[in-house]
């Protein structure tokens, strides 16, 4: 059946199709592999390759940072090596970043909260406003939706292609409706689509004007230096766009070495024009007196610089290549043939962005989880879950080991022609 | 002038005394001492206790717990030997334990955050109801008062004695009006007083009837092993009495190892019932993925136990003994004498709570500062920076040196005689 395009296909060739496919999905199932691909989680080769980090604080090491004592309270901005560090590689101004704990998704959470609760840029906080909206480029990441839609914002999904969001919908809605109060972004390999914003696009943003004095653009830059390939050239940053278009206040920028170092015990940061970060800074002095420092400080010397950090990434990339070609492979071999679906290739990041014939992602889900592999929910790429063509389904393929993905993707695509026939057939 | 109280004196006497006591200020002055004693830090001294931590996870080590290797992504809750650790500290069940990164204080303010943006009990969320009330113990802890008054809370100041907070008056409060949301407590070793609550009290917050369902108390438990003199008998714990009194879900307690380990690279733990737990888990699991569980492990491999962990409080003590006693003698000798002030002679905790001559606070800080000893602000003890009286002064012994310590509490009773004296002359 691989030899045509399954529009091809007679009714009688489906129903024989159909019939052999799920003989392979029942025999498949009683394999039993269970295996979860939920998530983009760094596999155990990965956690490996920044042990040594573990030694990189021992207790016969100098606790002092050019700003303090790590092991005491304060210092609430972060550590003064750690934000040359951070800044080295957004390519940012040091004394405009800000170094937190683990998590960027909890900088990003703060953002908003503040707006919400305190109200920032001199405008009412959220909280006493009628109505806020984001706009969420699609398919993106579900944890930013469920950030904003925690604080009540309607979420309004805008197509991207290749160069990232449509910015003439973007502006629009940026430069008319006061309601609307930010952006997510994942501008580089973005989430889960793999994709880089054009520096066009980026230009576009540090051109807003918005209706709205508090609106923000969340610039998460997760992926900033996790490259699957050489890219022809570096990508415009925010920052500096931003700062060439004079709107210097109008982005948060994130990121952190959840998938540099250890998911668990990374380091976030966040980097913003000085008026922001005043702003910023005296709320979360309510919430807190400080971040570990130790960590901040054992990353510090873990790299030296950030020349180093970007060189460790070689080291993660030599153990994902493999992983992402396994699934390309497959989709390759069993998918593209049947002209039914289509997927992305990315030069980074930690996603294939797949796309079904539409009405298929839940099924294609629910049969793989039956065999036995946990997807990413169908939907979760779009605000509420809601995916229109329930047609996209994330990808993940850095957990599982290379012989374990296969399987895997056996089962998906297994799925995928399931779906697809089960639909056809008559 | 030490031999008799100042009441006795004569204007002439007075005025003698105000001269003799200005050239001593002078003097000191000249010696151009600087030193800050605004919050309790602990003395660098302290953090050396915990150095060998920082060997107490090497690359070597398993990095797996019970729940997950830690470096990864997951195990929201923490891991199951952290809960157990905290929860054999509090006397609390395990799976009531919620372990986090490094900062309780955030985890109060999270508990705040939740109600106010989301609701808690099936209750409207506090941003849209009219008007929310704390009531706050006092004197009492600054960074409590600023996360009530950061989401809009009126502050009710609430007179305690020896055995804690007038429980008549928080009965009233509690029982009565529906904008009463929560209470700030320090129920050992209090800030800044040292008081430990008696069971009769501690039995009287279990027993409240709120009026409105989302009230909660705020148990703070910062210095629960923090001794500085051995107890008669453990206090009974909130955890303990509140199941007793049938009224689990009333309150959310905190510690961390701040003081135990490092301030700036701890371990918080909340405890609360499993109901409140539940609805807390869903709303912070929007915040953040996790927190450091590297670190979590880090702190359980180093003590292993609970009894251990007390076994540690004892070295801290022997370091800080000196220090209270240093601070403890000066105002026996050059205070108590003149009959003008009272202060705590805390049995543990990070404090010594000294109350001047109505209306010197203030004065005696601005002194002290000019003479080169930063204190906690006078007033900070109290909700809007206001004490009524302008009598009350943290006075936070552990940061210095005992050497240091004894010139700031020399220039520290010149300034307490200088601002009585001020006033006394006609």
């Amino acid at each position: 059946m691989e030899a045509k395009k399954l529009q091809m296909y007679s009714q009688d060739e489906l129903r024989e199709a159909l019939k052999e496919t799920k003989d392979a999905y029942d025999a498949f199932q009683a394999k039993g592999l269970s295996l979860n691909m939920a998530r983009g989680v760094p596999g155990t080769d990965q956690l490996d390759l920044t042990a040594a980090m573990l030694d990189a604080f021992p207790s016969d090491a100098s606790p002092l940072s050019e700003s303090c004592d790590v092991r005491n309270y304060g210092v609430l901005t972060g550590i003064a090596e750690a934000k040359k560090l951070f800044a080295d590689i957004l390519g940012a101004d040091p004394d405009e970043m800000f170094i937190a704990g683990n998590s960027s998704l909890e900088l990003m959470f703060t953002c908003l909260q503040i707006s919400f609760v305190r109200g920032i840029a001199g405008c009412e906080p959220w909280c006493r406003q009628e109505k806020i909206k984001f706009l969420c480029p699609v398919p993106g990441y579900d944890r930013h939706f469920a950030v904003s839609g925690y604080f009540g914002a309607e979420m309004i999904p805008v197509p991207t292609d290749e160069n990232g969001p449509d910015m003439e919908m973007v502006k629009q809605y940026v430069e008319n409706d006061p309601a609307v109060k930010g952006i997510w972004c994942v501008p580089v390999f973005a989430n889960p689509t793999g994709i880089v914003y054009s520096d066009e696009t980026v230009r576009a943003f540090a051109a807003l004007k918005p209706a709205a004095k508090d609106f923000r653009i969340f610039w998460d830059n997760a992926y900033c230096i996790h490259t699957l390939a050489d890219l022809p050239k570096a990508p415009l940053t925010i920052n500096q766009a931003c700062a060439e278009a004079g709107n210097p206040d109008i982005f948060w920028q994130f990121m952190s070495t959840s998938k540099i170092t250890f998911p668990g015990a990374g380091v976030a940061a966040m980097n913003t024009s000085k008026a922001n970060m005043q702003e910023f800074v005296k709320a979360i002095g309510i919430m807190t007196i400080g971040y570990d420092k130790v960590n901040q400080l054992r990353h510090v010397r873990f790299f030296g610089n950030a020349e180093n950090m970007r060189e460790h990434m070689k080291k993660h990339r030599a153990l994902l290549v493999p992983k992402f070609n396994t699934v390309l492979n497959k989709l390759n071999e069993e998918i593209a043939p049947l002209g039914i679906a289509s997927w992305t290739n990315p030069k980074g990041g930690y996603f294939i962005s797949f796309n079904g014939p539409k009405g298929t992602a839940k099924r294609i889900v629910q049969l793989c989880k039956e065999g036995g592999v946990t997807l990413t929910g169908a939907g979760a790429t779009y605000p509420n879950g809601n995916d229109p063509d329930d047609s996209n389904i994330r990808i993940a393929p850095t957990f599982p080991s290379v012989e374990k993905l296969a399987q895997a993707m056996e089962l998906f695509c297994i799925c995928v022609k399931l779906a697809a026939l089960e639909q056809l057939v008559k």
